[in-house]
């Protein structure tokens, strides 16, 4: 089916998305593309890692997933495609694929520049060649040298208990100003009580209809991990809190 | 040929719209997706309405039309499948569908919600997989319960007279800051002069041309209302006028 | 294979886009539709104009790039269809397609605006029928008049020299704050020292990491042409400089 998903840093205002796109259908005229997105704040690998990480496995497999979030381009950093989960992925070496490479058998390559590749635009000109290759059925080991290194991955801080508390923090935020953390309800039972700085949240609810409008809540969110959110409004706003943020399950 | 669009308030910087994209093309490989937009202000229900009562009928027939603008997700809010004027429409009972409704005969199903859906997430869970069986060719019926209310719809203030003028209202402000008011040529005669708060804009003109750069006009606007804008600038802006701001025709 | 490429100033937020795409849809069901981007200012033509040069080039011949910054609409600018390079341009004749236009061959007819058409939505009226039947494999002569008048073309200063410096300005700025400059390494020697208002940027550098971060580089874009950035920030910003900055390269 040849399915290929984009996500950059590139913004839709500009003519990059589109002469990546130019590239992929040039040489894969059957592609079906699918913008996960583009607005990724520029530079942002951990935001763009927990996109492609939410994202990719909902696809069929098979599917190449694009992600160029890439300040270090034109440097010595590797071009990587890789196959893991029976799905492509495409990207620089710098720790978008970290939850991609979790629990599973990786086969990478390192992708070559070819001549007359533009030195800040490996997107157009290295990435989207090969994403290309690989939706027309290009074996992954025909796109380059193997890579005997280890792919980077990206650090994060695991929750941790302080006293009969367990403390996460917020890995993202999005358009609605909901809060994602890291905890799990694997770790949170749901007799915990959701804190943040001394503000009592309370049990975990099921949804934003469980609390009167302008309420805080906390639920278990879509991608799995614990969110805090306002009904309709912001708990972004509310709270002052961004990526970073400490939240607290108080557990006895 | 299973053409399906997508008008949600996920915005297009986080994964919602390609985690609801995955789930369409897993379950229904040769859809073609177009996107309306997902750019609708969170929870704004009347524009959604609006931009989707002035667009499906100019899909082809058989499109699925999916509408997510979804406040009381998880909630007892009915989820709806209906098929209207040859379209299928998905989306939740809230008021989204009120001119897909009017004049005609109607069809409507309640989708159940699928073990394991997240409450807060029926886009991906609930509303994506129907409208994917839907663009496959499943026949309404077999999607959901037969739907024995009557579907919501919102309530808008109609044009009334006063005098001899006739006052509408603003209803929807596009990104040029154009005023599309709830005033329509059958109501307004050729020799109606139009006025906002005592400003006087004069008689209907053709098109932005028609006036100075900078200038203020009315006209009849592409989705068949009557509209107001600033040539090169925008109307919104120069008014101080938003939604439910009001027009007078005055005819006398 | 039917690829239509969309450029216009409507944003993303209304149904304008989409009413564009059911009108193609309806009459070239096969079509593959690429946005290059919606998000062009009102009426900058300019940019636009910049933009579709950039990129037209890189999608198959045969590709049809609909172009839509319109300010003179329903005015008696004329409608064009053309065809250049072996690819089909349709949109208003008021210099979008200044830079398709050089060194080439063109063949252009004048498209007539149907019966009950909009005076202020060309791009669905006019525009959107006319690439569909070039989609479709209609011939560029069955769409409207031959143009017998040259097509509009936008002046440009070009870079000139003062004593032993070359001065050129910005044309374009990203989203990254990139400048783009209209100076090219046929004018520009590698032994060259950039700079701007009286601050020496230095010589050409190859990529960002050849610069500390927040360091202010010039190099050769993707596009061809001379860019300023900085190294994880904004050049725009950093400089205060926006389209018509000056740039001078030091010669001597």
């Amino acid at each position: 089916m040849g399915l290929i998903t984009l996500l950059t840093d590139f913004g839709t205002a500009d003519s990059y998305v589109a002469e990546l796109k130019a590239v992929l259908l040039s040489a894969a005229s059957d592609a079906v593309l699918v913008d996960v997105t583009h607005s990724v704040t520029p530079g942002d690998i951990r935001a763009a890692a927990y996109l492609l990480g939410r994202v990719w496995h909902r696809f069929p497999a098979g599917t190449v997933h694009v992600a160029i979030v890439d300040p270090g381009v034109g440097t010595d950093r590797a071009a990587l495609a890789l196959e893991a989960h029976g799905h492509y992925f495409v990207g620089p070496d710098n720790g978008l694929f970290t939850f991609v490479l979790r629990d599973t058998e990786v086969q990478i390559v390192s992708l070559l520049t070819p001549d007359g590749s533009s030195a800040t635009f490996h997107g157009r000109d290295v990435f989207a060649p090969a994403a290309a290759a690989l939706a027309a059925g290009a074996a992954l080991v025909s796109l380059g040298e193997p890579f005997a290194d280890m792919p980077s991955r990206l650090v994060y801080a695991e929750p941790h208990y302080e006293g009969k508390s367990l403390v996460g923090q917020v890995v993202y935020v999005d358009r609605f100003g909901t809060l994602v953390t890291n905890l799990t309800p694997e770790l949170v039972p749901p007799y915990a009580v959701i804190e943040v700085e001394g503000l009592q949240i309370g049990a975990l609810t099921r949804t934003f209809g469980d609390v009167p409008t302008g309420g805080l809540l906390a639920y278990l969110g879509s991608g799995g991990q614990i969110e805090l959110a306002v009904r309709d409004g912001s708990a972004a706003r509310r709270l002052g809190m961004g990526v970073g943020g400490r939240v607290r399950a108080r557990l006895g």
